[in-house]
């Protein structure tokens, strides 16, 4: 490959793409630029953003199933400001790799049906990767594609932490913990390999609007609060997190719910939405002063502080505690919440490097240290998918 | 009431129902036997204690559904060990309290009905102690009845601890986190005022076929790892304990289980069974040397370790861990794995204590005490009968 050569990286959620453009520097990828497509806003554009400058580009194509319209536009859009003929690889990024993926891989006809065998596991997520990943295949065919699984990080974990206590022939069949989030835990991995080689023992809380916290020993990932579902762990923007699960069987015995309808409610209703009936935005919530927006935060943050308990017991102890991830990033109040929740711990936060969102915001005297780290999942994408096209 | 006055307790379970006889002495109920009758076998009979003696009496009855064959036998067989004729009121063990019943109460026909109309929340559990509680207003309408709630003791939670992240109008329904085996947690609760006073914040675990553990501060129930049903929390003989919701989703919609066949599944086949493939008793899998029923053993106590470090986070600290029904009791190999998982709080067992079931079981620099105490859950029935007795 030419030094000049594009990398793009597709991070495709429930209702946007994140597109990352990179420019392959060596064994590096470094990026150039980034783009957004927002499925939910009418009229449909193309947000993007190269070195400071941001451009907000409508899209004129309809969306169809197969997305190609939209695609196409995006690229000749893009073409306006990136050499697309550079263009030699997209990486995309796939929630589940069941057992099956421990690792990134290159994306063959073989590899694509296999990802699309394992969609039960991931019914309303695994479609909107493959989407891309097809529509790539068919109109820029000369694309070397490969994805990246949120699932592989997490490969590592002791088979009896993936268990739940169910018949071994369900766990045998694949009904066990996978954990989610992959990519940006191990960006994170790696930034505290740098930032913070001393901290061991280190628990991870990835929170935007799917929110999830991972145990890591070493940079090596031994738990994880999002488990079989995207449904588990803590209390997310619309989804509940723990639930007990006598609550589903009194929904569908009791009230004769049906199974979609109970679908919908925790996927779309619950959680931070559904606590306050206000809104699914912390943003939104911490401004708000009514006692329900109030509560759904502090349900958020005592949940955060009750998993970062079970995984210290996983873990067999806890050197430090990373935020991440928009909420993770940007909301000192929701930091500040989760670490009075941990002083018993030890853990006392640095008011003001808290507030300026500093890497370190816990004190000198802390036992145990807080970092602010912002994750990127699509340089992870990125790297996988150099390691992969290289290794060919 | 003279003080020759007897009361009986009636702990009516899914396949049992444990009688206890109490004389009255004063203000004070002093049990002086107990009987057992297991519905699962055949023939059928009555075990009963007095003092150091026991006995076994078959009991001819037909088991039909209002039990009133089984019942009259069974006072017929209790008349030749005990003075029945003054047998002055029976204490019912009730699982399910709602909202409604934060204490014991009176059974009359209206708080009979209020009883009834909680089953939707509890439809395995609640209809057993209403069978005995029907029967003995038809059979013996002398006998003043009692109710004592499995959920009231947890009625001094936290609103926040009680919530799922669920929408507020399915809370407010009920659909929340109320919390079990309230009569142990309250009996164990007694025994730590007396025997380890200064032991503020305290994890109970009640390890019986059911299990679940109790976050206590200064006595009072804080949190509770089994919420809404029986199903939550930590693993137990059949049942699964934490269960991520999206399971039920994946067997229901990927699968085309039914709602009937995934109940049968969570509540029958699941847990400790589940795991080993072998036994649903820990007595069984702890001599059985197959990597199946280790790994069981293994799973129970990761998560009762995890369960405990999530509620000292509800806590805000942890002075001591306490075990206790029959496996908390009676298994030195259980405790001794949960106190090595806690290590890292710097919970040290005793192995000599430990092997022994005493009291305390934790060494003396160990900074978290570790107890082991016999619960009697119809001590607290008799108990609080006397009280609601008392006071009418």
């Amino acid at each position: 490959m030419l030094s000049t050569d594009l990398l793009l990286t597709f991070n495709a959620g429930s209702s946007t793409v994140k597109i990352g453009i990179f420019a392959i520097d060596g064994a590096e990828a470094r990026r150039i630029g980034k783009g957004v497509i927002d499925f939910r806003a009418e009229p449909l554009s193309l947000g993007l953003t190269k070195g400071s400058q941001t451009f907000e580009m409508p899209l004129n194509a309809e969306i169809t199933d197969d997305l190609h319209g939209v695609i196409d536009e995006t690229f000749a859009l893009l073409t306006d400001h990136f050499d697309m003929t550079a263009a030699r690889a997209a990486g995309h990024r796939v929630v589940h790799g069941g057992d099956r993926f421990t690792r990134a891989i290159a994306l063959d006809a073989a590899a694509i049906d296999a990802i699309d065998a394992l969609t039960p596991l991931a019914p309303l997520h695994q479609p909107q990767a493959l989407r891309f990943i097809r529509a790539l295949k068919h109109l820029k065919p000369h694309l070397a594609q490969t994805g990246s699984f949120d699932t592989a990080f997490h490969a590592t974990q002791d088979d009896l932490v993936r268990r739940f206590a169910i018949p071994r022939a369900l766990h045998d069949e694949g009904i066990k913990r996978y954990g989610f989030h992959g990519l940006s835990y191990k960006f994170i991995a790696g930034e505290l390999r740098r930032k913070a080689p001393r901290a061991a023992k280190v628990v991870v809380a990835h929170l935007g609007s799917g929110a999830s916290l991972c145990a890591l020993d070493d940079g090596v990932s031994r738990d994880c609060s999002m488990g079989f579902s995207t449904l588990d762990g803590i209390p997310m923007a619309t989804r509940p997190g723990w639930l007990d699960p006598g609550v589903i069987l009194h929904l569908a015995g009791q009230r004769n719910q049906s199974f979609e309808g109970i679908e919908d409610l925790l996927y779309h209703r619950c959680g931070l939405l559904g606590v306050s009936g206000i809104s699914a935005d912390t943003r939104d919530l911490l401004k708000d002063e009514r006692p329900e927006a109030r509560q759904a935060i502090d349900l958020f943050t005592l949940r955060i502080a009750g998993e970062i308990g079970r995984m210290a017991a996983t873990l067999g102890g806890l050197d430090a505690v990373v935020f991440t991830a928009g909420i993770g990033e940007h909301q000192p109040e929701i930091r500040a919440s989760v670490a009075r929740r941990l002083s018993w711990l030890g853990l006392a936060a640095d008011e003001k490097a808290n507030a300026a969102n500093d890497f370190t915001i816990s004190t000198r005297e802390s036992r145990i240290a807080a970092h602010v780290i912002a994750t990127d999942e699509e340089q992870i994408i990125a790297e996988e998918a150099l390691s992969v096209l290289r290794s060919d």
